[in-house]
């Protein structure tokens, strides 16, 4: 359902998230997924949690199929995944499919920081667009509180005599804050005399880099979260035997506490298309996808489910698939890659201020980036829909040399105009992607087993993915991986921590570098997400502000309306 | 209306609160008081915020009558005015009175700590318990985001140039977490170097006693938020000028994250009566009631509005007349005075262990407490009701004793049982309250004129209300009160921090002690909230977590409910 009236595409996309009318949550939930009132939990009129009880009811239901939308090498020109995800979803429900999407929740820091809110753009956006960048339901802030309260019981084990032995020396578990707050980055614990703590060094880290975020995201069930709670590893005693969340007795609190926010979050696509938007784990150190509760809930009430992973494919789709879809056993049916004009030409080298400047030999030197996506994917038994997410500087020149490309490579390609013009600019895609789901689903192979030891993995990745020649593991970390084999994590699978914005570990090596070495400089176990981080590279995990940050352009008008929130 | 099947009063909270069947809130809400769907928000099915829109357009009816529950000074024996509010509430409904409550909303961080929740108890209490003891519609993470917005500003102002010319040594505004963790009471931030803030000293409060707890509790409406939210001073130059929060530019995002917790919270009794439980300042640092907004809306809503405010009257209801009443407009039409015959027995002298044997003498000893309490009150005008909370020990014989003292003292005393027998047992305590309000409002006095000097207002307080005989305000606090006026500060009333266990500053001195000598020793300025702190001995703003917390305790049971909350 388009809506009349919107402002321009060009408009703020507050402007146009404001001018959209939504539909009572309860009544889209019952109309477009048969959901009754009881099965929901309404956060105000136009946001909704799916209750849990609903949920573990659902699972003998058969499955929908699953759509994961990708990206090239990201750049400054933008690509455009979550405003891709919307409009596609809602191309999809244009040509008669019964689609919804499922995206992550933005996080409340970085909206007072650089980026203003993150819920699409244009016309392609989910609302209330307010509420979305918002506290959201609260499920960060539960978070923050879980890893708040672990923390507190882990100092507080210290200053009642440490009966565990924790070494204070190897606490690994820092506090985190819904804001970026660059002086809390490193700090001093526990000062002031015997009645406050034992002074040691600490630090806050952004919440959606708590590894409760990615906790939230890979569970299943409440059972299983509490699970994960108890298996996190906080510290290491002097014995350096590792202390978990169960250890101090936090585990079962912590559940109590992240009970609400483990319920998907319904809301719309201004089309009044169904949407989950649930959770948001770091694409670094942790996998960077929407919450497994969302997207299985999601595979229960629609015939097709568009999800997005982060950052480009040589991160986000790996991890959506080896991480993600090891752990839960989902797969996808199809898979789209989504690429711009302006960011290939960045690829081939041009300056994003020369991006309006038609320029097909640019765009066929940049392509190296798009093929090797391509190629990547093909490993995994996928085969793309490239999707063209139109810029309105992009010339037909440019667009009928990138389909070739698309063509050599034997991948469908589609141009979408959802960011104009919603789901009806969408069509040519959503019929692409139709074609590929009617076609049968593809036989998706995972990178690696499980039972390759945990050095190997980082190899096939960094190789296989990353075609680096080299792959060097700091000694430390060769250790410390060993350690974790011992301690029975062998079987984890890996989440690499690297730039996004190269396939290699120098952000500066655009398009599809070569014969470059992968070094992994630090490894860290997330025992409780299920997963073994290698850090290659700068890790930013407490973001600063800027000099002006986006903060003092928000606030409210006279009338009570939020202004400057995008 | 009293619900059949509960279990007996001597359950666990928890299992009478889940027991009782609670009514849909948005049918409550129009049930009982008009509201159409559409002015509330509902935060799930048995929850909703009452719309800041219809709040604004409810300005013009006429008010209800206030009733003002306060108590005699705390013991350990637990005087129980949540319980009495509530009771009161459900017996002034039982009799035909139209009524409702408004309470505080309960802190995270104390329930993993030592006290469990905090909604009522036995038969008298507000539901859904557990969604009031943890989050509560997300007010007081937005009051944690809003002081975290805050600080990230001031410290990325300083490292960004310091503009302003703030003098890191003489920053007051701390940060805050909602949780008991002492190792964050005084810790050194900004370390690592220059990419991470300026090395200085610092700490962390818990979320009650932020400034902007007490602001969110004293605004009148969006504008008087946003406007107190710029007057809070978090700095002062090297030249010592106040810098505010409007100085940094952060008042306006700052009301933002504050929109929707402004919005009063509409609950129930388990006797399906109308409950607001909005905000919860310190009753030491800050003011110690619910919010303006709360009561003022409850006023335009029903009859009679029960409220409560902390501590014992010396301090509560002082705060509650010459801080939120002054401020506000708001009078109380009466007050209930809550005791217990064994919290007077414990002034009169008999430990916690022998309170269950009558002692008739040990209440006569004690009762110099509640007479001097009756007293305070009758110089603002007042003659309280006393309320005998009923313990299942008392004797007949201490119950008649404290009747005839009130007898004494010229007030109306009642038995009630609201803790055992719900609304009806509190049948006595409502007619009693009744007869009161139906004899006409007393002529409320303030205990100070705004323009009287502030070290006056304070030597007022401490002279009327707590008998010091002399009043010591040491020379850096007197220094201090003297910026404050040059600064134009003058003229706002006093918030005092002292100990609540007496009526002096040594909690050890029960009963009603005499010739004492009350010293101020800090003097801290809430331009903002609107008052200024006096401090009278340590304050705690941040607790610690005892040697075996509540948390551990805390968990889900197979069936995913929530067990030892209480």
């Amino acid at each position: 359902m388009p809506q009349e009236n919107l402002p321009p595409p060009g408009a703020p996309d507050i402007e146009i998230a404001r001018a959209a009318r939504m539909e009572p949550i309860l009544g889209l939930a019952e109309r477009r997924l048969g959901l009754a009132p009881e099965a929901l939990v309404p956060h105000g009129h136009f946001k909704a949690k799916l209750s849990l009880d609903h949920i573990s009811g659902m699972k003998d239901r058969p499955n929908g199929k699953l759509v994961l939308v990708t990206a090239i090498t990201p750049t400054p020109a933008g690509e455009g995944k979550t405003t891709t995800s919307v409009g596609l979803t809602d191309g999809l429900n244009v040509i008669g499919v019964n689609a919804m999407v499922c995206l992550r929740e933005p996080s409340l820091g970085p909206c007072f920081g650089m980026k203003g809110g993150a819920a699409g753009g244009g016309r392609a956006q989910v609302v209330p667009m307010e509420d979305i960048n918002l506290h959201f339901n609260g499920d960060f802030h539960a978070i923050t509180s879980a890893h708040s309260l672990l923390a507190a019981l882990l100092d507080n084990h210290l200053q009642w005599g440490n009966e565990l032995d924790i070494d204070p020396r190897r606490i690994t578990w820092r506090r985190v804050v819904d804001m970026n707050d660059r002086a809390l980055r490193n700090i001093t614990i526990g000062l002031g005399g015997p009645a406050h703590g034992i002074p040691r060094e600490s630090g806050f880290d952004i919440t959606v880099a708590s590894e409760i975020m990615a906790i939230l995201c890979l569970a299943t069930d409440l059972h299983d979260l509490q699970r994960r709670l108890g298996d996190i590893i906080v510290a290491r005693t002097r014995a350096k035997e590792p202390i978990t969340a169960r250890d101090l007795g936090a585990d079962g609190a912590m559940a109590v506490l992240l009970k609400d926010a483990l319920a998907p979050n319904l809301v719309q696509t201004i089309e009044h298309n169904p949407a989950f938007i649930h959770g948001g784990p770091f694409a670094n150190i942790a996998h960077g996808c929407n919450s497994v509760m969302a997207t299985q809930s999601a595979l229960k009430l629609a015939d097709v489910v568009v999800t997005e992973a982060g950052f480009g494919a040589d991160l986000g789709a790996q991890k959506f698939i080896d991480i993600k879809c090891r752990q839960s056993g989902l797969r996808p049916d199809a898979v789209v890659l989504v690429a711009t004009v302006r960011a290939l030409k960045m690829q081939g080298g041009v300056a994003k201020e020369d991006l309006g400047t038609p320029d097909v030999e640019a765009l066929e030197r940049g392509a190296v980036n798009i093929r090797r996506h391509i190629q990547n994917l093909k490993k995994y038994g996928i085969s793309p829909v490239v999707a063209i997410n139109h810029f309105i500087k992009d010339s037909q020149e440019e667009i009928d040399a990138l389909k070739r490309i698309c063509g050599e490579m034997g991948v469908a390609c589609a141009l979408s105009k959802h960011w104009a013009e919603g789901g009806e600019g969408a069509r040519e895609l959503a019929e692409a992607v139709k074609a590929v789901l009617d076609g049968g689903s593809p036989q998706v192979e995972l990178l690696y087993p499980c039972e390759m030891p945990l050095g190997e993995k980082i190899e096939t990745i960094a190789k296989e993915i990353y075609r680096a020649e080299e792959v060097v593991i700091v000694s430390s970390a060769a250790r410390d991986l060993k350690e974790y084999e011992k301690l029975g994590y062998g079987n984890l699978p890996i989440c690499i921590a690297k730039t996004q914005y190269s396939f290699s570990t120098d952000a500066t090596k655009q398009g599809a570098p070569e014969g470059h070495t992968v070094e992994v400089r630090e490894v860290r176990l997330s025992a409780g997400a299920g997963f073994v981080v290698a850090i290659c590279g700068d890790i930013m995990v407490m973001p600063g502000l800027p000099r002006k940050p986006a903060a003092f352009e928000i606030g409210l008008d006279s009338s009570g309306q939020i202004v400057g929130l995008a």
